[in-house]
């Protein structure tokens, strides 16, 4: 274990607020079974239970009932945290939960920081930090896939790999350093040959996940797509058909500028954001320029474009907007939405194989922009690798091949081994920092502040 | 046991959904272990597992990777249900719970019915009928009196005395019956004045468990207080000021019918539904007639009104008002809170003692009007006894008082022996109702129906 960190009890809810059969409280720490052994009456004192035993009881707040619970206990270290940890099942009403919390807060037991059952995991060596940052992805995943990955992330595959990089990196610095001091013999410890292949394979793998980080983050977060279009070319009727059949509508957020409005669903297990950009469509005159710029942090962080062009008024109506739009945010593609294809005679022109014709109103043509929502999804997160490479990994991945591309080209060049050995410890110190071998408070503070109270 | 009731294994998410460190899915039946075994990898096969303990491991789907999990094993009759029940605790992300269910799903479990574990606890003679209404009380209690009553209730105390007069009835109506056999020899095997003493108990006793009823609905349902007044009297700023300091709102709900807005609030315990009434506000006119008609059903639910008056129009200007509410509701009462008595000079006249004077404005008196809500909600579920009497008790009771005087009557005039016998038979019928040991499925399915899925 890397660290004890026992000298407070903790305790949080540790399943979601609101009226369900069951809640669940966890205690961790060493007064955790005291703790709650102090509250409740069961057949085997919980003092006495045995490691991973469940017990019905009745749990006490001095001479009242509060309610009747389970106690399960878990002792260190064969624990979540790796400390002594007691979870208490109850009702899931608002006044139960509220009262066991209580009473554990009446004796030597403190509410939980957010995230600090999983901090506590880490410290007592039961995850690594890519394993700890899983966790926190499992539970916020929005998608299908980002949900899975971050399971096989969790599973420490990831973390095993970038160890066995930092081994032989460290290894091979141990010799260098040897080399050194035998430099005026001129040995080499070390193969040139298979340490460059190492560096290039060590290059090849760090560019890939850092490649993945957007990738990453569509499986994170879900797919952002922001429609845009001229006044009553029918963005919110094709907002409201999109989100007439799918499965699940997961939020109803008004922007809290009022610039936009958010709608999210979820088809084919992603989560798709929709945002009406509103900024668009009040400012008729002064579009391109007003519009767009009080929109344009929502268009730079969106996957996809979609503009709602209405084909009444001709199929090149938006066509300077989207060359518009390409020009500047250049990372999402712009495609352009026929509507009210209903109100036009004939098929769409051939030259026009990007745009999707549409009908709101018939409903023609819906499930072509939901297929296309779905594939963007997918082609835009197709990157992704066994790990949801985030903004923490993907800022130490570049430095790290910075440092490894230049081991690499002071071995070419033939350049002293003390040079080399520089950047190869630099590497081994970013590997550590990745996977938590090397941490820093702060460094841990950013990580599990993400967290929930209670995880 | 009542009955075995095993053919399906049922599952559902126990825990309210939304993000969170945990979720617990419930899965319950006589395949409940090897639909989860199939799932699970765990160093103990779950199939293996003992009794009331729990294993981590891993949830599969096919070959994918879900969750890392723990799993609790409860082997009948020993469990929440009676029946064998695995209790899954994973990660509180929406795709991780959707596709653990949906592995289930894909096996021979299917979703359980709201309130369908406990329904299958009371059939397997786990709980009897009180207890499982109180189950539903303990989840939704809205004051912390009414969670601790339930909590009495769940513990059995109430069904126990209920079945002791049960007995004793019971008892009764068999001699009453030896009697009848032997009524040529005028024997008396009851003594007639020590039944009468047991059915003017069993009077009194049912009577105030019928009259709790009530006060029972305050600690269920939190206390119900409408704002009634003139346009501008300060009805909203008093709604503000009163939200102003409260530990938690607990809800925000615009009136579907957009008559009355509600805000609630849990004060020392007791949460107050604050009710808006927009009626009187936007009808200025015929205010009396037409605002009332509207929001009399609303007015009809109180447990209190206030009437807010603008005291610098005159400290009596909303008498007639207070008048016209105290005949048309009588359950209630009506408190006039004399608001903007900042703009007023001098103290509140001494004949209007129950009046409470405020000023929204300075803040003064705003505790004032507080501590009226929580006195109020106090007083009115003080009759509350150690069970939260709800609707079908209370109609049971009054049936039970019914029949339990017409046989005091019957022995009190020397009726014979018969007539006693067929009200004493009725009681006992009524009494069975109550705690269960007689029932019908649609009275379950009514009871059960209240209940959440996953309980």
């Amino acid at each position: 274990m890397a660290n004890i960190d026992q000298r407070d009890t903790i305790c949080a809810l540790a399943t979601p607020p609101g009226l369900a059969g069951l809640a669940v409280i966890r205690v961790s720490g060493i007064g955790a079974v005291p703790a709650c052994s102090a509250h409740v009456k069961s057949h085997v004192p919980l003092d006495a239970a045995n490691d991973h035993t469940i017990h019905y009881g009745w749990w006490y707040h001095g001479e009242t009932r509060i309610d009747a619970i389970t106690a399960t206990v878990f002792r260190a270290p064969h624990s979540y945290t790796g400390e002594d940890v007691v979870e208490i099942g109850c009702h899931g009403g608002t006044f139960v939960v509220e009262q066991i919390i209580a009473s554990l807060l009446s004796g030597p037991v403190r509410m939980a920081d957010p995230g600090e059952f999983t901090r506590r995991a880490f410290l007592n060596g039961k995850l690594d930090l890519p394993q700890a940052e899983a966790v926190a992805d499992l539970i916020h995943a929005q998608t299908l896939a980002g949900s899975q990955t971050a399971a096989r992330q969790l599973a420490g595959g990831f973390t095993r790999r970038l160890s066995e990089l930092r081994e032989t990196l460290l290894s091979a610095s141990g010799l260098l350093e040897v080399e050194l001091d035998f430099s005026e013999e001129g040995y080499e410890f070390i193969s040139r040959e298979a340490f460059l292949q190492t560096l290039s394979d060590g290059i090849a793998f760090a560019k890939r996940l850092a490649d993945s980080a957007r990738s990453a983050e569509v499986l994170r977060s879900g797919f952002y797509c922001a429609v845009v279009g001229y006044p009553n070319a029918g963005k919110s009727s094709l907002f409201n058909a999109l989100l007439d059949r799918p499965r699940a509508i997961v939020s109803h957020i008004p922007g809290t500028t009022r610039d936009y409005l958010e709608e999210s669903m979820i088809i084919d297990g992603y989560t798709i954001h929709l945002y009406d950009t509103a900024g668009l469509r009040n400012t008729e005159d002064t579009i391109e320029l007003q519009g767009i710029l009080l929109t344009s942090s929502l268009l730079e962080q969106s996957n996809l474009i979609l503009i709602v062009n209405d084909a009444s008024h001709g199929y090149d109506a938006s066509d300077s907007l989207a060359d518009d739009l390409r020009t500047r945010y250049a990372d999402a593609p712009v495609v352009i939405i026929q509507n009210k294809m209903d109100l036009v005679e004939g098929i769409l022109e051939p030259d026009r194989t990007g745009n999707i014709p549409c009908s709101t109103v018939s409903k023609d043509g819906i499930d072509g922009v939901r297929t296309l929502l779905v594939d963007q999804a997918r082609s835009s997160s197709a990157g992704a690798t066994d790990v949801l490479i985030n903004s923490r990994h993907a800022a130490l991945l570049k430095n790290l091949v910075h440092h490894l591309t230049a081991a690499e080209q002071a071995i070419t060049h033939q350049e002293p081994a003390d040079l080399v050995a520089i950047d190869i410890r630099s590497a081994v110190r970013i590997l550590g920092e990745i996977t938590g071998d090397t941490w820093n408070p702060d460094v841990l503070d950013t990580i599990f502040s993400r967290f929930c109270i209670g995880k």
